[in-house]
């Protein structure tokens, strides 16, 4: 038994697949994936989510008593307290009690939490943000979602609805955003933003490598390979997307840096791991320029996430035995 | 002996004045005040510092020993360790050791920090922020200062820098700030921005109630009861400039709500002092509105400041005794 100790289960749970594993000391044994199936309703999704952590245990041990704990990273707003999962729109779900039917059907303890705040617990323990006091995740996609880390801590705030980083206003009555407010960074930096930025020039008559592109239907608009595609191809109508949302990201990062003044912040999410390093250079230049204190900046460091696909899984076993722990 | 247990010294040293106070749980037992008069030099203000102290002293007891620790609230960078203030443009000091000066001088421990954190601390153990877990200080007046407090402590972040509210960008290449850069939110809803609002306009052509005060040369531009008397007159250039500062405000409260979910913001500082409660009702008015999570935003309190000109020596006694107190 003494073996299996500091045995945890992560669920990322996202709007396409559930990738389930089990992990030790930030190190994945068994992974599982599979479809989320969400427009067949919240019943079936928690039928898949049981299935696929059932098939993981299985492949690890025969006995569920050696998993300490499981959580579960939702892709929307959740009750920490009571493992609901209030709104998640990639899911169509309005108040799911995910945590309580889980725990139900599993025997063991079942901690819900947000998608971005378990992948940013995961790049602070494992990844990138490993050693950090003070750190801030930003996860730029098809949204951009954010965490944050005080003294080593997750932090939640009073609501528990901290690290909304792309719902933080950058252009005031600026382009109106997917949360029905207007000048969110979100709306300018993530895919969804940047295909709006090259609709606008489009709409002004110009052409762009991903005039076609957009012309189809669904979510996301544009996929991250598409734009480095865009990129690759030298199209200047992206190309000024793109910088537009370096811009407003190099900004934001410095009003963060100005309020709380983190060691580390980590950029993920799928546009940032497509694009790479050199996605992040005009972001660290401009951030730069607008910090108000200028000793010491060789202390900041902006660097790209290190978990890619497994941050969700890693970060919701960091959690489920964090909060394992702070239970007992 | 154990009557003066817990007796500490704060200091609140401004541009103008210094402001001296024995405290004992918050309260002044007694407060001495004294010219600061920075244009002789670091030394002259250090000694008058000393002196307004040992008067202090001598009103509250004989003996020095019976003070645990004192703080002084700095109007500018400081390093925390050393008790250097590295920098303070009001005092044009750069580089004085002050606290190991004073610690030389006094035979007690001296702490040194900024003069907005302080009163961030003292609002929170004694004023508005009482109880609150995680809160926000944003302090207006000829410029704009903040303090963040989470978990019940002040957070410094990893450079001591952290708190710098005014400094975050809210208009990107907007109005040049007096940091240097463009589009932080001191240019706009300072004193300082509320006079370059009015400024804008005059030289458009329009007529203003303060267009005569603007015209005098000196710091701060506009005093607070000077932009009160032009409300009160109902000049219309003044509203507009208040309107567009409440604006900013609200925005860049949503954006720290939205970011660390505080349980309370205060608001104090010179001009909120004047304008009182009804300055704050369309900052809280439009923060309401950009909150992402509209969820129990009732939680979430914006208050004025309760400790008008005695935070900053309340709060120098309180941070004066937290630091003691971990340093023991």
């Amino acid at each position: 038994m003494a073996g299996k100790k500091g045995l945890f289960l992560g669920v990322d749970l996202g709007g396409t697949n559930i990738q389930a594993a089990a992990v030790r000391k930030g190190k994945i044994l068994i992974s599982k994936k599979t479809s989320t199936q969400a427009n067949k309703g919240a019943e079936v999704v928690i039928d898949r989510i049981e299935k696929v952590l059932r098939q993981v245990m299985d492949k690890v041990d025969k006995s569920p008593g050696d998993f300490k704990a499981l959580c579960i990273g939702a892709p929307g707003a959740v009750n920490l307290e009571t493992g609901m999962v209030n709104e998640a729109p990639n899911l169509d779900w309005i108040n799911v009690p995910l945590g309580k039917e889980l725990e139900a059907r599993l025997d063991l303890p079942v901690f819900v939490d947000n998608d971005v705040n378990v992948g940013t617990a995961g790049e602070h323990a494992y990844g990138a943000g490993r050693g950090a006091q003070h750190m801030v995740g930003i996860f730029v996609g098809t949204g951009i979602g954010g965490g944050v880390i005080i003294n080593d801590q997750l932090h939640y705030g009073g609501r528990g609805a901290a690290g909304e980083i792309g719902h933080m206003v950058i252009v005031p009555n600026g382009r109106l955003c997917g949360c029905g407010k207007k000048g969110c960074l979100e709306a300018y930096a993530s895919k969804t933003g940047i295909a709006a930025s090259i609709r606008e020039q489009i709409s002004l008559g110009r052409d762009s490598y991903l005039k076609k592109a957009l012309k189809r239907k669904g979510k996301p608009p544009l996929s991250s390979s598409l734009i480095e595609e865009a990129l690759i191809a030298g199209d200047p109508v992206t190309i000024e997307a793109i910088k537009d949302a370096q811009f407003y990201l190099g900004l934001q990062t410095a009003n963060l840096v100005n309020t709380l003044d983190p060691n580390i912040i980590v950029f993920g999410g799928g546009l940032v791991e497509q694009l790479g390093k050199d996605f992040l250079k005009p972001i660290k230049k401009t951030a730069k320029k607008y910090y108000l204190q200028q000793k010491h900046t060789n202390r900041i460091q902006i660097v790209p996430a290190a978990l890619g696909d497994d941050a969700g899984t890693i970060g919701a076993a960091v959690v489920a035995q964090l909060r394992h722990q702070s239970n007992q």
